[in-house]
């Protein structure tokens, strides 16, 4: 039986971004499937009392030099100065949309959206700017446009998010294998192994 | 020339205690020189406005479950359940107090300290048993009893919390190879690579 990763991110989180450049060689090395759940770690913030790193004192000025080195150690395209922190609100709802026609299609999407923003610095705060990478993938711009507002696709992400926040997911990335928790893209490694031996 | 690395933490931190385990390890594979420097992180935390991960809502709930699994796969031992965070200012002025007299010494008794305390449950907030860790490293117990009242060994306990500010520490453990900053027991695989190889 194939295991899943559920892969909780924000596209607003560069981690999130590097780890979403490693969930391919994740599924090869390991056989599982990747279940991509954007989330918004605002609201995940508001439920634990937390701040944005790159708004907290060291935190911040760790994660201007950190994030850049561990792309480059990664081999990661990394557009700097890096994007400002952004509302990732209609790249989350594009890819429920596109999840609910075909999961693939959201990995897709999903990746595509984390790569034009982190390392090619375009907005993807601007629904249209989502709209421009899904029509890259041959994704109907009227469709996906009205499908961000629909009232279902919205709520999808409110519960997805507050999901999460149930299950104990506090970042972004965050990955579950079954219920076991790992936070960070330097866990993959762990997530890795945890998936070939089941666990230790 | 041997390269130095510049070990912080809290002997409170459960994390600080997995990095402590692997200290030899890691100057072995990079003959590396390691400067163990205990600090406050209370003190950090009222300087960066963050609280102990225990106290987080949620990341406090993972903790629990990740350092007895990171433990175990580094084939650490641990005292269950944990013993609850504690006042670390006698064993870290010790420490310090053992260090004006060997370094070698001072990471002896850093290494014996941690293990007591979370290997095998002994209580490390209590001076006595600070004092009865150090007499089994043949440190004689008034010595550094009065040592540990000294002002000098106070200010210098001070200091370093405060330089380890400064230099951009926020938790424990991290790591300082030169000026490039590394945090969390699941970074040293990056530090032994930057150490092997000067960097990326």
């Amino acid at each position: 039986m194939r295991k899943n990763v559920t892969f909780y991110f924000d596209f607003a989180s560069p981690y999130g971004y590097l780890a979403a450049t490693q969930m391919d060689q994740l599924a090869a090395d390991t056989g599982c499937d990747v279940v991509w759940r954007p989330i918004l770690l605002g609201v995940v913030f508001r439920a634990t009392g937390s701040a944005p790193n790159l708004q907290r004192p060291l935190v911040g000025d760790y994660l201007l030099r950190d994030v850049p080195r561990f792309a480059r150690r990664l081999g990661v395209e990394l557009h700097l100065p890096m994007p400002s922190p952004f509302a990732s609100l209609a790249a989350a709802r594009a890819v429920y949309w596109a999840e609910q026609r075909d999961p693939h299609l959201a990995s897709s999407l999903a990746k595509a959206v984390f790569a034009a923003h982190w390392a090619e610095g375009r907005d993807m705060a601007l629904p249209e700017n989502v709209l421009d990478v899904a029509a890259s993938l041959d994704i109907n711009r009227d469709d996906l446009d009205s499908g961000m507002q629909d009232p279902a696709v919205k709520d999808r992400l409110r519960r997805e998010t507050d999901s999460a926040i149930a299950r104990g997911v506090f970042g972004s990335p965050f990955f579950l294998v079954g219920d076991e928790p790992f936070w960070g893209v330097d866990r993959l490694p762990q997530v890795a192994d945890w998936l070939r031996t089941g666990g230790w």
